[in-house]
């Protein structure tokens, strides 16, 4: 689905509705290029791009299938781009992961999002209200693109560190709750998340250091700074794998500390009670001589001393923290 | 055994049957090139080709033994590229590989197929059908090979993936399930599949920067695309690692918590006939003088207090959750 | 907010106060240089640096929002350096980080300080009372204030160290303590401190080898000293990452072995009073011929017998280390 | 102590014994070059060797001393390796280690053999069987020994693939066994090998590569075979130590699985035996009114009840896998 | 305190005593240098080689107050180099380090030692007696420090590997001890340890590269040398911390092992004294009609059964080994 079309000249939307067609004559004009914006196209929506841009069929492939790594590619006349987006949803403690591809020529820029990717309307509105950046050509447009992207991995990565946090509340309340699962599946999301972004340092340090042609000079700068925030999300990532690691260890230790205090408690109780019935089991002996026996007394001393000895085994065992 | 050999020329296949002593002839003249494809060989069969070919004993060796770690060699006149190819199997849960060796010149490719590798004769029909693609000669060929082996991999990848489902949602089910030893085979396989294809990245690499000779130069971004599935197919596997790590320590925290369970459970019960038998006991003491004996309804209500009292421990348990 | 603005005449401080607007004038002149002190300046504050220093405005917006990434960055005409102070807090066991920030141009030096980051006022005297070092330039300001920040990182260090230490008695002393929660919250401190200081080595090596410009030649030696120091803070906070890790899993052998104790303790306390309990049970049995029932001193043998076995039991269990 | 001194002359033996200063004479003749053979020699055995061929103090203190690191050193007029042999003893499932020392110039070839490094003369045979390989020099006996030693690695590799196997085997069997002692003495050998060969890999690689001297260049290929195959053993050797490292893991859940289920089988004959004793103790209560006491038949009833009750559980236990 | 203070002289020791400024004067004629050795110098006592040497501040800071990181330096004139020196004090189970500190220019050597480094006095005699190795300048006295320092890692290694061994044995015994302190403390001495040893392994390839000026060429094999001793101890501490890491896990399997043997010994005893107590308490029971009472050999026939059923509980809890 073409979802957006534009000529941009010198920095400014030329006004109106542009079709395809048009776009693809204008672009060779100096200081004009054109901004296309796809969602999930098809195989044959992509054919008219494919043959006027002189789009290479293996970044074609990439961006009508999707589930690529992150990269970025150099193909003869072109940039080809692959982004992953992530969301982080709430409830299920999910990250959702779209996909966003880019195709970057002198005089063009191709948008492709797949699946949960979000609109990039409000990335193109920003853009238009600063035409001497937006001058700077295609460069821009994917500077915009990435730099959305990269910022729109922060509040996923604070996600994350929230829950994080809870589980590491959970995990040292005195309640029992066993938070095994969940470290679990927050790492299995690192993972996933990792793995979507972490392949982009190396790729966007180069786009930075000028090493790709397609950019304008005065752009290195900005891709720098996306890559810092790309190595920091990755940093952020990495520490809490070995953070949700060490969670799983010291959940163990907090288990096995748990059912040490079960152990403890159910023992206390068992000592208790074993003691008033050896006490009865001895005055149910059927011995002929046991002065105890005929004492007018002998019944209620004997309950006393087992209430005695069971109060003050509870208070030793109490006082000993195992009750 | 020699399972197909054809000549090429400018991409199209000469018709009906070729012979190996027709094919030497015919490769030396421009556009053309053969393809000998081989099951198993022998050294016998091979003896023929490794004369006509100036094949180097070295890399013959490799290819009727197998058992290489996958590779790509330059010799002085050809590339030597190993490959292991991958097959899951479900009800086993096990990966098996086979071996795949092809020897590549100016006018020639040699395919050496081992063990479980599957027929080629699906990728030389898909390349037969694309002259244009064909005629860029035997790097065509190789990649087509290449492609196919490394997308054979994807599937494999989600076998083991499913698995993986499987296991961690036997790990958190409310079963009493130890999948230890399945995650153990499976980190197995993991390790197994990883040492099979991580071997190839840094070479398919080369292959796609054009640093060996003997590959058409527009093959080269065909070849970095097939490194993109490569170090995909690596990163996954090194992301299943990673959890599979991770799972085997969540389960003996499910492990431990069950035991847990179990021993409170069990400790509950004790509790609940402890009682009843201590204060059987009491009223079993012999003495002279206990006024609840001669009572009429002392016996049903020492019984009824003995029922009273576990009812209450066993909704107190249960409340609780120890029951 | 500005803190303090001088200006340096081949190292000398102008007397009395500066304002910025002679600052800006004064600093062009050959062997001047002005430097400015901020604390979490406003966009406002710092509009009329930018267009003096023609600061590039992702610095600027770095500098003003502060939670970047170590790093050291070149610009056209200036370095921008962004570094992480830590202070360890002891009572909570935790490293608070600062961020400091500072432009670096051939004739100015800005310092940006946020959060808990310590004053600069007594660097700045100390640097004033060897005009020959500051009369190398900005590079002697910059490389005096790294030299403090990364030498602050030495006490928290030391309080991390001699927590650590604590963590270690209490693991194996013989009390029942689980510091696994301490542990778990010292690998986070230890891995955000990591996070805070490791990514600065490398551009403080650039910085020791003269690859970036803006930095007098006499003041490489001094930043390799400080680089030493860096690599000294990572691999102390490497170490001890190893070191929490494995006492994570110490503990959970302490604890494994103190639960053995306890159910050993419990084990023999029940088999002391289970004895007693079956000989009562044996004579309390209503066999009429039942001669040891009948004997004048039955009751206090069996009583002797009881206590007898329980006695020698006590003695094995504590000779045998159960109790 | 010598064992084998011998001129080769294009490749082929000079027939008879021939002794040292015969050798060092010949030695300078173009087409010839001495293979001299030494098992654990002392200084004084070394003394002529080391004069002759000027062979540096630091090489020839290595060679008697023996216990180095695995290395390739190049010193002005000569290569100076050190290899590592194992040999995999398999009851006591110990890797042994021998050391294999070569000094290797363009017309001479010395190797220095100690502990348990296997007998080199039927690499000599094999060699002198290959005139035309062996006229490449002493590169080419040097290969061959390398080779050997190499190839040597593969059955003590499959050693202990076989016992990991067997642990495995056992670590999942129904059996009671703890493989850990034995998990961990594996692990040690593993580790130990590793050592002894990984270093190995990075020179070799440079000798394929032709970056020493005195190797015929038609050696380079053979080279880069050895390579492969030790680079294929230093991979076998990281997948063991990762495998080995996850069954201790795997270890600990069947450790604790076990446990549990021993207490779940003890807990159910507590409950079995603990039902009719609380029975029995209610019918053992003295009071004066219980009906049951007078019934004819009640002793018989009560103990059927205790044998339903006894059997009900026994069944239910069993049909919930606790028996 | 200056310790010895010498001119050599072609490699010869000039005689008698030699005051500093004296040394001062000579070392300017070719091939003459001093070396000077310290042990912990006062900052008053290093004012005078300051000033002399024209040493750097920084370097001098370090010589004075160490606790540095190892490593070598580079400045204008001069290499600093700082050693760590490793002593196993076996007892304690600890490696104290001390520091050793060489400044190194054309015409003289400074060595300094702090803390527990010993002596360097036999170095230097041994030196005096090779005065041909000696003339190779002050590089030799490098070197020939370098060697004994790193030297004497290895008694130090060979001090951990014993209490590893012990830790082994102690860990696989039948007795029940829990090794976990001992494993970690020497797990931390080997990460001290490694932290002392591995920085200085590149540092000294590139001594034995010649990368640094100052030494003579013919000394760079002595350097290559020592670094492979380097190396190879920061392969077995490597090794070491593996296995110890290793060692914890399988300890936590010894200690669980051992708490099963226990439970199942500890239930056996409990089934076995259970059983005579629920007979008893059915002979207890109260009712009128019950045979067995009367018989005239009940009881000891009662008491027999119980002893028939222990004596074949416990035959079968032995043969199921669980007593």
């Amino acid at each position: 689905m073409i979802v957006d079309c534009a000529i941009y000249e010198e920095g400014k939307r030329r006004d109106g509705h542009v079709d395809l067609s048009h776009a693809y004559d204008e672009r060779h004009q100096p200081g004009k290029f054109v901004w296309i914006g796809l969602y999930e196209p098809t195989e044959e929506e992509f054919a008219s791009l494919r043959s006027e841009f002189n789009l290479h069929p293996l970044a074609v492939e990439d961006a009508i299938n999707a589930h690529q790594r992150p990269k970025v590619e150099v193909y003869e006349d072109m940039l080809f781009i692959v982004l992953k987006t992530a969301r982080y949803v709430d409830p299920t403690e999910v990250i959702t992961l779209g996909e966003l591809l880019v195709f970057l020529g002198d005089d063009f820029v191709i948008t492709v999002r797949h699946g949960e990717a979000s609109s990039l309307a409000p990335v193109r509105e920003e853009l238009e209200r600063d035409p001497k950046h937006l001058s700077r050509g295609p460069g821009a447009v994917l500077h915009a693109v990435l730099d959305r992207v990269v910022d729109d991995y922060q509040p996923a990565i604070e996600g994350l560190e929230t829950d994080i946090d809870e589980v590491e509340e959970e995990l040292f309340s005195a309640g029992r709750s066993n938070p095994a699962e969940r470290i679990y599946r927050l790492q299995r999301e690192v993972l996933g998340f990792r793995k979507a972004t972490a392949p982009l340092v190396d790729p966007v340090a180069r786009l930075a250091m000028g090493k790709y042609g397609h950019i304008h000079p005065e752009m290195h700068d900005y891709f720098r700074d996306v890559n810092d925030h790309l190595m920091r999300t990755r940093d952020q990532l990495d520490a809490m794998r070995d953070l949700l690691a060490g969670s799983l260890q010291a959940n163990l230790a907090q288990v096995a500390v748990r059912q040490n205090d079960d152990v403890r408690r159910i023992s206390a109780w068992v000592a208790i009670i074993a003691v008033p019935t050896a006490i009865a089991g001895i005055y149910g002996m059927n011995f002929e001589h046991m002065p105890e026996l005929k004492w007018e007394f002998g019944y209620p001393a004997a309950v006393l001393v087992m209430l005695t000895i069971c109060s003050l085994l509870y208070r030793g065992f109490k006082r000993a923290g195992w009750l």
